[in-house]
């Protein structure tokens, strides 16, 4: 692996440096946290072959870890400190968010992986070129969009009243992730300083923090009528 | 995938073959089995390390169910149907020995993958040569044995008294398995067709099957003795 220092000169700022370790140990621990989410959604399936499909992803998910733990380490700091402030933050968001049922699960997998990686892609585009490659490739979809997509619509199909419950757990989803999403922004200087921009890379004003949240609204109320609910 | 057929004259008979795919099925719901069993116990980790770690062994034993599924379709069976007698099983023995804590989860996954190694390996030896090697690749150990003997070590160590009652639960996994399995084997007489032998396998007597067991409990009693534990 290229040393990050040569990608950029962006990490010559130590703030820099400090900010992209932050942001790779929430990713790191995300997808920690989106293999133990998938495997316990596996538990929940009743059919053997929505076991597996479910451990794959699971297993998909898993091989991010490594690239994204050797680019921090190779940063300069020790993965497992990188990723203990955002241990909290995701496991309070799955333990206010554990899915009742398997569709609910389900859902929690799709839209909640989908607005994460939203997200870090809209951050990723403040990046210098090597960590931005990184992010999106470890936010590459593991293949659970369409049979999410399949399986909560035969749900519907099956039973219409589902729907209405389901669009009200895609909402609470969506506010529980911003909840925390928020706590952690307050609480970690470097995303706020990363997002002011650095020697070579351009900053994001206010202006344009809002239209990020709009893109990240819509997209969100885009998969949710994926799945044929309300948002 | 070689077709099986070519391996043997064994699969000429129909009983052969067929118990084969029952034996396959077995293996292959024991591996999906273990990886959820990891992945619980990922969640009883308290340190990150350790997390990571047993994440890493269930994506192990998640990556020998696609070959063991093939083959068992290169039989002319469907793996979810080879699959489906062992599910009940399975399950009710690992919710007969749900462990309560990390160790006792940490225990059980040495003890009990140890011993269907065993076991698996046993029976293989009277199969043809493709399906022995299959079993015996699919059972190659994830890494765990060191892990699991390091930690299990240092927590007797750190407080004598835990070796009693894990020593206690090692000899509650054994008797919970060797229940299940009998059961297994009275309702599944293809395996004991196997073990009678046929064209070009020799048969198992009942000395030999006396002999197995020994092997078994010789071998469990060394794995207690390894993690520091009596028999």
């Amino acid at each position: 692996m290229a040393e990050p220092e040569q990608d950029s000169v962006a990490f010559e700022d130590p703030a820099y440096r400090a900010a992209v370790v932050d942001l790779l140990g929430a990713i790191t621990y995300g997808e920690i946290s989106a293999f133990q989410r998938l495997t316990d959604d596996a538990k929940l399936a009743t059919e053997l072959p929505d076991k597996l499909a479910l451990g794959k992803m699971a297993v998909v998910q898993f091989g991010h870890i490594e690239p994204l733990m050797e680019r921090i380490s190779a940063l300069g700091a020790d993965p497992m400190e990188a990723m203990a402030p955002f241990v909290m933050p995701f496991d309070v968001f799955h333990t206010a968010t554990a899915p009742s049922d398997w569709l609910e699960g389900l859902i929690k997998a799709y839209v909640g992986d989908g607005l994460a990686a939203d997200f870090y892609v809209e951050i990723a585009s403040y990046l210098d070129g090597g960590t931005r490659q990184l992010i999106v490739d470890s936010l590459a979809d593991a293949g659970h969009s369409e049979f999410v997509v399949d399986r909560v619509r035969r749900a519907i199909e099956a039973d219409h009243r589902v729907a209405g419950r389901l669009a009200l757990w895609g909402r609470r989803l969506m506010g529980e992730a911003l909840s925390q999403a928020q706590r952690v922004a307050a609480e970690r200087d470097s995303l706020a300083a990363l997002l002011a921009g650095g020697v070579d890379r351009p900053g994001m004003d206010l202006a344009a923090l809002s239209r990020m949240f709009s893109r990240l609204t819509e997209n969100h109320a885009k998969r949710m009528a994926e799945l044929g609910l309300a948002s």
